[in-house]
């Protein structure tokens, strides 16, 4: 049995904002050792194509692959897969995907043009990417809910072709994530991961096409490898730890307030959670709460070092006060359990996901209310957004001038340019200008 | 006089593919030494704010700042230099300005939410970012049409505050930039340039607020420096040369292409400007008109080192082909110059803006058509789109169970939760689940 601590803190006093920014203080680790290996393996890649991918698979996933062959699984080895997992699991992974997809066809953006009065048309095509790539992380760590998530808002956007890559180490494959990716629809699966999988998707192989974007969470070394491809493809945020905020009003029972904030502790020593409550004896009720449950729980040593770590019970004046909190952390996570909790909507500046009402638990939004669970995280909910359909869209202006709108445009086009001292600029818009 | 040249293809011949290849090979230089300059400079202004901010200015910009005071230009003063331009720029910037605003209107999101039959509600919130900060570059290129293009769209989307940061090199500022930032409603700006300035928005100093997002092109200092912060801050694209390509079915005046061309070309010796016709004698006209055109352009030098470099004329079998060609492309500017070019819109994947029909001019869009300028270069136009008002809003998920909704998701999610060996997310969302 671990000791159990948890952080108690008032945003009324002085300190607070202080010890608020030591609590958030979070920087992913920029290891110059990571970088080199990184900057070699996709080098590598990028130069010998398969033969450097199985090099680097075999060494570092302890495989024996002869041939690129031996990392491609079909749509029939995932049709097999869904066959082997147990029935519950499949009702439920099927009925999760079938949500995510309803939610997500909400997000679909629609071409739009305009007519203006002189006949030139303005507009906003809508393309989806052609191809994408899905990295699901392998080994101890098996979330066959981060296929859905990454794989669903893909194909719903109309993307071609979705790939998706997953490490085997020692030749371990969960059932569950191949099941998953059958369920979502997933064309091919590569068998391989770290950087060498993302410089294969980045780059392109003999066999792994070269995709427009990569998605999904990884280590250190795959962080590092999406930083680095940025620019030749698209990528997604690079996550930090995941991250709750509660915001209650005492009146929720302390037992589930404290097993939605273990839900985030769980995950990994870095995840941090947080609980904003005016009431002072609840953030007590709630602290005795965390310390008996979490004994029962099989994760306990993760759990509690998180709580200890990065976790706080914090004391508010009221409800608004919270929520200035809140913006001001910009939690991937949101709980808002309280009454009537939409009333405080238009107050949440930041925020990846909100969870409104005493029964909506955190948990329901990692698997299965619709909503994407890839959020962002560290604060970035200031300036990004879930994953979603949007994601795997992109746009393409339309200008179609009638010759009138050439006429009045090239003027105010030929004085802007001469301004910027472009001549050649001017000069084509005034060949439009006739009436001169 | 430089002597002229151009690359001229046929798509139908075996070697294209690998000579488009060729062509279209462009990597932003990855200089050691630059790195390492601006990972000194970026840390220098995180731990000394305004005090490095000044001393890096004083020493590139040959400045003599004593205080932040002295980088500083509010309201009144962007209002001043409005004052002071020519009376047709003044106007032509207000019509550009409206008609920039009034197209990304169109571009606004809204919030959405839908109830399920037990009374579950799902959504989408959207809200704007707080702070944003748009890069202008200073000294010889001075862009006021910029200005516009990237503070237009974020207070269209409702931002609070957009800050501009633009260098003074020896004192040396655009009356014509600060007029744009006063008519765009730049609430203030800071004339610092380079790596020292995006430190200043990313990190912020004692003056310098941080911000949420970084726009704006840059040199390599700025691009680089953008590309450490990432994470920290959104930002946008890193920009490459700007690029044009033509489709023409060669009926349109070969001067009126030619000169589309070197508008581009003139742009700097990498930008890249392509034409591909169906029209062997078409090419030829303009072949020969780019030559005697160019010797009329102020900046002759730079656009026959940027057609010699980088540019071609294609010969393809059709209209078809081309599309096919610049679907591979994914070009910044694509013109469309052909009869009823509207039909060709549903075969164009891959491109940041399409002019449409032999009046509309590529020009038009760089100033004053409405749609952004601030485009996807080097085929990122696979996976980005132009600048937007959805560039400075971001999106939060909604998720408010009804008590039934929680107890048939719970019982998913617990399925599920069990199946990533994640107990606490199981007991969380059983606690909702009320009728067993």
């Amino acid at each position: 049995m671990t000791e159990f601590s948890i952080r108690r803190l008032d945003a009324g006093n002085d300190e607070f904002s202080s010890q608020l920014d030591q609590l958030l203080a979070w920087e992913s680790v920029a290891d110059q050792q990571v970088e080199a290996a990184v900057t070699e393996i996709l080098s590598a890649v990028r130069a010998r194509g398969d033969a450097a991918v199985i090099e680097y698979t075999n060494r570092f996933d302890r495989r024996q692959l002869q041939s690129a062959a031996g990392f491609c699984l079909d749509k029939p080895a995932l049709q097999a897969a869904l066959g082997r997992i147990p029935a519950a699991s499949r009702a439920a992974l099927e009925v999760a995907a079938q949500r995510v997809r309803d939610y997500h066809k909400h997000q679909l953006q629609s071409s739009w043009q305009y007519r203006e009065s002189d006949g030139t048309v303005l507009g906003q095509q809508i393309t989806p990417m052609e191809k994408v790539g899905i990295y699901v992380p392998g080994g101890k760590a098996s979330y066959p809910s981060s296929v859905l998530m990454n794989a669903i808002p893909a194909r719903v956007a109309g993307v071609d072709e979705v790939l998706m890559v997953v490490p085997s180490p020692d030749d371990h494959l969960s059932d569950l994530v191949l099941a998953a990716a059958a369920i979502a629809d997933v064309d091919k699966v590569f068998t391989i991961g770290g950087a060498q999988a993302v410089a294969a998707l980045a780059y392109g192989t003999e066999t792994v096409s070269r995709v427009d974007k990569i998605v999904g969470p990884g280590n250190i070394f795959v962080a590092s490898a999406k930083r680095a491809v940025f620019g030749q493809v698209a990528i997604d945020m690079i996550a930090g730890p995941s991250e709750i905020l509660v915001i209650c009003d005492g009146k929720t029972d302390p037992d589930w307030i404290a097993m939605d904030l273990l839900s985030q502790a769980e995950h990994d020593e870095q995840a941090q959670s947080i609980l904003l409550s005016p009431d002072a004896e609840f953030l007590d009720a709630v602290a005795d709460s965390l310390q008996k449950q979490l004994r029962e729980l099989p994760r306990e040593a993760i759990a509690s070092r998180s709580l200890a770590d990065r976790g706080a019970l914090v004391l508010v004046r009221d409800i608004q006060q919270a929520i200035e909190v809140s913006n001001r952390v910009a939690p991937e996570h949101l709980e808002v359990s309280v009454d009537e909790p939409e009333q405080y909507l238009p107050l949440i500046r930041n925020a990846g996901a909100i969870f409104l009402g005493r029964h909506t638990a955190e948990a329901l939004g990692d698997y299965c209310a619709g909503p994407n669970h890839v959020l962002p995280t560290s604060g970035t909910a200031r300036f990004s957004s879930p994953l979603g359909v949007y994601d795997f869209q992109k746009r393409s202006s339309i200008i179609y001038c009638s010759p009138q709108g050439a006429e009045t445009l090239g003027r105010v086009a030929a004085t802007l340019a001469r301004g910027e001292g472009l001549d050649a600029h001017a000069r084509s818009a005034e060949y439009r200008v006739v009436s001169d």
